[in-house]
């Protein structure tokens, strides 16, 4: 279903109706409304304005738009900040207060707006409980943006440290368990503890790992609690929230999503990849900006179908050029609808698109919308409406579930071990794990992002690219489940409090595969060596593990010196090495094809998913392609060929 | 005529004399004194001591020299900071008092300074107002240089709420006008407004504009209250100042320069140079480094002499290596004396140089002089030798202007507008403003620089390479002008507070052309496209518009994908994108032929310059290039020939 | 002889008997202990736990190794830090206070931790004093490391006033001295002075140099202090420091080493090479990326041979990947003894590794030890073995001293100098002091560095890199040696208080060859110009000066626009220009053989040292290489032969 973010309290109220007429043309369900609208809502303390809104869901309702509310919260206004100054976040990395004049102005460890987040929660929570048109709520907005999990103040040293003091019961356990020994940082009280912050140099390692932990569980408690406020008062309707890319969050994305009904993404192919790409040469660079990479927007909603409870919803979807990016170019003609596609390719049940008119002024005033601001059209509109059209034509069914036999792990307290401890600047959890993505989107192969503690049993082919922190109880699922599992480099290497295993790397996983690290080297990215597989050559060196091999061990790729750059036993496939995605596409379907997955020889630029009976194909290219999807199964094109148009789709059914 | 910067307190009062004789043979009319000199002038509060300052002005009198006195504002001393801490400003980027120790350490906005600084500076007024030699001052020096427009002070909040209340009267009218009801950020009180700075994310581009123009202001403010307490008690005395470039004043220079009687340039070809080309390639860089850009130092010119009354000064002019770039090299030989002409050929009515001798000591100690430290001839003495027997010999006018049939418009609130919404990296309002002015000065073109609410009944072709804010006032004049215009992208697209123009771009430029621009994009600089012109190709596309077109409007250039890049009627060509010089120059030159705007086929590295009767040839290139005038005049050689010298120039009268 | 760094309260008692045998085992004759130990020795103010010191010291004795001590004071614990908030220092750059959580978070102005640092020194004295198996101590460790000598405290700053009191005596001197007329900065009362930080633009250079010396001397105040009380109590224990490179340690590392009885360098040659190289290209970046470049290690071996009484230690050596550097590559098979080996070669005397074994928490975790974390033995211990055997099998004199006839003069103050004025971003005073070192040792020169105020009576060739300021009293012990001189560019030019050289360039040089420097610039390190020198082209052009050439002065190099590059007299060579090392080479080689100093045609990436009766060659290529040591000497292999394999080295004994 397709859904729009609209902010009535922009426009002159005569323009109401006629929005929300256009809006039912447009085949839209679902009208967002109210997020950022505190100062509008609540004017001054105490005295609430609801009429405004009360009078744009009328108007809406009226046209059989269903309603998603937001609590206002990523910004309270400024009455509120000077009355509760505490409010304010500060910055770890200078200590100074980051102060009103945005938004996120908000610190987590604040109680004082813990209480004022659930006091206005809860008062638009009772007004709108039995509203007939309300059908939903979105909590806050994009938790965690511009880098707000952290903060350096105050409150948040005192709820760390009584946070610490319930997590280890004693001082002498916390020396203990981080090694507070070395460089004589032994404490004797847990009211001693600073935030790892601002020192003379780097802090000691289980100290950030455990603020970061720490940092996560008051965004989830802040979360949990407003959620709880909505559902008592609201049992009828569901209650999400619009992530920005789980990279980004610094919380435990799982426990972030766990109460919701289902998660949203708020997807921006191109601000993204931009940002991503950002120190790419030329060619790559220029080669996307105007279509995303073809797994970049996908990797997010792989991962926000992981922690949503199957399938999720995209609550912002770009429809024209942002803002916020370091570049911001315009889509391709086509791209809305590919994006939207793509989208529901990989699990998504209804697209909103980010926002029904370009707003007038303000910070965002350059991020289109469907409308201009002049009030007309722009071209996302005909872009929806032909989505529109196809999901009717081809009878899609946005309930399906994508069912993949390949997982991957995604943990956040893993990728911050990688961040706290780089060991080389050309290490980066984001980009080694979407290495690996790309390589299995390469193959055809539909990807499931997982907790480290869900049921593996499903799968035939689990990927870990890089998980430090391998618990027992993982080594445990992963024995009992059937599927071969493939772990990247400096997986198991540590125990769960940042400390290094104590048997050496890859730790636990030793009572899988026996082999031990004896020694972890991190080149320059530009300095790096090949690897040899099968009588291929393949980049690889920008992080490089020396292995002892135990008893029935193979090595299936070598570094140039000989040494074992991949082994390998019936469970487990171990990469000692970073490498490009050129071998990791050639080692996977290698994997897959002996675990039984179906992999596919799709031409460049293209992408294959598959969800409940149909299968959709991306072409991301100014060419045609032709597309081989092979013999094994009776195929039935309902939008296209296979020969995928350019900068197009074409969606087959299996009969 | 010519001058020079003296610092005699810096030297044993025995060298004064001697020094004195040597200016006057060096043909010098004016010396600068007293700038920074506020420790010496008043050692203590209330204690004055002006004996060095008499005896210095009556050494120099005495060979015949007139006087340019400053007031020491630019350097308040120690013990008045003491005093009145809250001189000092605040850096607006990290908070903290930016203290005592080298200059320009006060607050635009600190009571307690303005007041000091108009007592310091009626003091020096009334002793020397009707001193024989004493013929004018210079205010304060380089105001706005090393960032200090903008503090982040108390004082310059409170002024700022008091600035807004009288500008906006009412907070809801404010509100209103920015659009505040974006992200919650409405208030109730000017009371509650902060400095937009030291935010959790980009603050409200309205707020960001209503400091920038506050904060000019208060620039204005105090600058004017100083001329008006000198002229007050100097009446026969000129006031200047000497500017830095006018796109770092973060002032409105015409504001700022409109009660002085002229305005000054501190022209630094290397050294500024080197910081605007610190980001270019080895060939393009090296090719300038010891030269200066052709075209640099010459825009500065014509922008001081559009903010001046008719010519200008000047005030302090590079004569060797200065200390102050990333990398100072060193003119390559004939550079002063060719620079000094392209001042002159720009309009400049005396040549300044800055300093008589090189300082022994302090932060510019290695910065040179006309003369060595050591009391030795610099190489400069003889150029300036040079340039002074040759404006003798050639008796070129120095009170003739320069008339010119082409304008561009030039704003720094507009320059604001782009640096607070850059909406992409590569968009630099210098670098396009450059870029135009660039292209018209390879066609042989002189330029005026003119503020918006300039008369603009006189000029044949009108370019506005950039000016997102077009009030309705200057569309009047556009439309009463004989000229043909020539808007850049961004153009009109804004409403005087920062908010998108309702009717969408180019606003109100409707009224002149048919046009919208339906959508905005930017690329990365090395990501760009080509447009089409008249069968040739060229480079564009940092910033792309798509733009619907109205009757009567053709387009004369288009992308690659055909869509309008460059569009015209009768009285308006309209570029919907950033390209290179050449195309640019390319464009000009057909506009201007169309216009009747004689334009030459320069060689590379040529320039020409007319002034009063005089046409001037500069060449910075290492070879004699003979230049073709045509023959429409009849022209005579006063120094050099139509073959340029390296280096050098020639000089031609019309008969 | 060869050490080790232990930190026993890292591990199990029961894990330290077996250590002690090993060590023994491998030869071993030192272990350092107590390092950082501080929280663990004084778990609370005054209560004092030597029980577990006392064990480790009686288990190590046991296998008669000798014990090292050191004052643990690098790391102050946080019970004393909450006790004296004035220990912490405060960034210059920011001016916000550096805490606790790392290392060194202490103010060398902490009057509290300055009385604190010698109570605990002088309580460890104490009971060690007469331990037989105790033989010396370690001061602190890596004094300045983290740019730590520099505090923006307001301990600091008073300590500054009353410095600069007694240094300049009256205001006015101080104000004579400085030239603080500049910019209206004189003073009437040293209490008006502030730390030259955190200004609206640069500081004063002579307020930085008196601010730089200061804390130099603040520095070597407390390590003095600390020496005394060691030595007071334990006259039979030698005392030492563990030194990081010299040009880190922003002290006068001359001063620092007075009182020790012999200085200690930490070895990382991968980890140093990784941040001296970072911006060099892939190439040259991947060359020694395994290997340390062939210069760099041997140059703070030099350096600290240099301040040391004769020989020197290594007190840290790198046996393996590290942690801190940007990217941290595993040593070259071989490495570790051809490291060892080149540290003897330049006067090392023992060499300790670091660390006995691999850290298993906090935030050295992935900093390699001769042992890993679970106790096995990494690849560093087989080439520890193979070092020590070889030691014994050459008889290699671990006492002989390095004789060089080659002297190049270091001074931390003249760094300080062009770090304050810079004038050229590519001026780097460690690159340029390296660039002629490097030249040097590619032919086979031993380098001696010495103070300003050494002997110099036994050098036949003095290399002066970059010395702004030459007082009188080096130039009469130049004048007295019988070598010749070789000046780089910017010697001389500045005074005592970085004030111009009065009679310009080189100053005080002018007394030993008749040139003055008339003036100076800077380039961009990629737009440089070609040099001549007897008919070959070198590159060079970074700092070029230009030349007034008194009588006797031969130009032996020009610039291509003709001018002098290099000029000479009998006594003195001075280069007006920075070159490559490639001209270096030859220039170097050219005086050397005229002041009769023997010089080696070395293959590339072949070094040779001569210490003692011997002379090694080392080979840091992947390539055999034979070198020809000319006839002129009876020589025997006792390692290897004149074929020198690939990262391996070759000892030949004069017989």
């Amino acid at each position: 279903m397709l859904g729009v973010c609209y902010y009535p309290e922009h426009w002159p109220q005569d323009m109401w109706q006629q929005d929300a007429i256009e809006m039912r043309a447009l085949g839209l369900t679902y009208v967002r409304l109210a997020e950022f609208s505190w100062s509008k809502l609540e004017p001054q303390e105490g005295t609430y304005n609801f009429d405004w809104l009360d009078k744009a869901i009328a108007v809406l309702a009226e046209q059989d738009l269903k309603i998603i509310l937001c609590t206002p919260t990523a910004t309270p206004p400024k009455w509120l900040i000077d009355k509760f100054p505490d409010i304010l976040p500060v910055d770890i990395n200078t200590g100074t207060t980051r102060g009103f004049g945005s938004r996120r102005h908000y610190d987590f460890s604040s109680e004082n707006y813990f209480r004022e987040s659930m006091r206005i929660s809860e008062v638009m929570a009772k007004r709108y409980a039995s509203h007939p048109a309300v059908v939903g709520w979105q909590t806050d907005n994009e938790i965690a943006c511009h880098d707000t999990t952290h903060s350096g103040s105050d409150n948040a040293k005192h709820a760390f440290q009584a946070w610490l003091e319930k997590r280890y019961g004693t001082i002498e356990s916390l020396n203990e368990a981080w090694g507070t020994i070395f460089w004589s940082m032994e404490y004797q009280d847990f009211s001693q503890i600073e935030l790892p912050i601002l020192a003379v140099t780097e802090t000691h390692p289980s100290h950030q790992l455990a603020y970061r932990r720490f940092s996560s569980e008051q965004v989830v408690r802040y979360h949990d609690a407003m959620i709880a406020v909505l559902k008592k008062h609201c049992p009828e309707h569901f209650v999400t929230h619009n992530f920005i890319p789980m990279t980004d969050t610094q919380a435990d994305n799982f426990a972030l999503a766990e109460k919701l009904n289902f998660a949203c993404y708020d997807n921006y192919p191109l601000g993204r990849t931009d940002l991503f790409f950002a120190d790419r040469d030329t060619d790559t660079f220029k080669r996307y900006m105007r279509t995303g990479h073809p797994d970049f927007a996908s990797c997010s909603f792989d991962h926000v179908r992981g922690i949503s409870k199957d399938n999720f919803w995209i609550m912002e979807q770009q429809p024209g050029p942002v803002n916020w990016a370091h570049h911001n170019p315009r889509p391709l003609p086509g791209m809305v609808r590919l994006w939207s596609w793509e989208a529901v390719a990989h699990g998504a049940e209804t697209i909103c698109y980010f926002r029904w008119r370009q707003a007038a002024f303000a910070q965002e005033q350059m991020h289109a919308g469907i409308k201009r601001v002049d009030n007309s059209k722009s071209v996302a509109w005909q872009e929806i409406e032909q989505f529109r059209d196809e999901l009717a034509e081809t009878e899609f069914d946005l309930t399906a579930s994508v069912n993949s036999s390949v997982a991957m792990i995604m943990s956040t307290s893993n990728q911050w071990v990688t961040e706290i401890e780089r060991q080389g600047d050309s290490f980066d959890h984001q980009l080694v794990e979407f290495e690996y993505y790309s390589a299995l989107r390469q193959l055809g192969i539909d990807v499931d992002f997982v907790s480290p503690n869900a049921d593996l049993s499903s799968y035939k082919l689990v990927v870990v690219p890089c998980m430090p922190i391998v618990d027992k109880v993982l080594i445990s699922a992963l024995e009992a489940s059937p599927a071969h599992i493939v772990f990247g480099p400096r997986s198991g290497a540590k125990t769960e409090e940042l400390t290094l295993a104590p048997e050496l790397g890859p730790g636990n996983i030793q009572r899988l595969i026996p082999i031990k690290v004896e020694s972890t080297e991190t080149l320059r990215a530009d300095c790096t060596m090949p690897i040899l597989y099968k009588g291929a050559s393949y980049s690889a060196g920008r992080w490089n593990e020396e292995l002892a091999i135990g008893e029935g061990v193979k090595t299936i790729a070598r570094f140039s010196n000989q040494q074992a750059a991949v082994v390998q036993n019936d469970k487990i496939t171990y990469l000692a090495t970073l490498s490009d995605v050129e071998f990791l596409r050639v080692l996977l379907n290698d994997l897959a094809v002996a675990c039984g997955v179906k992999t596919y020889l799709l031409p460049e630029d293209i992408r294959l998913s598959q969800r409940g009976q149909f299968g959709l194909l991306f072409n991301y290219s100014a060419q045609a392609k032709r597309v081989d999807l092979g013999a094994s199964e009776q195929l039935e094109f309902v939008l296209g060929s296979e020969e995928v148009a350019p900068y197009s789709l074409s969606i087959y059914k299996r009969v």
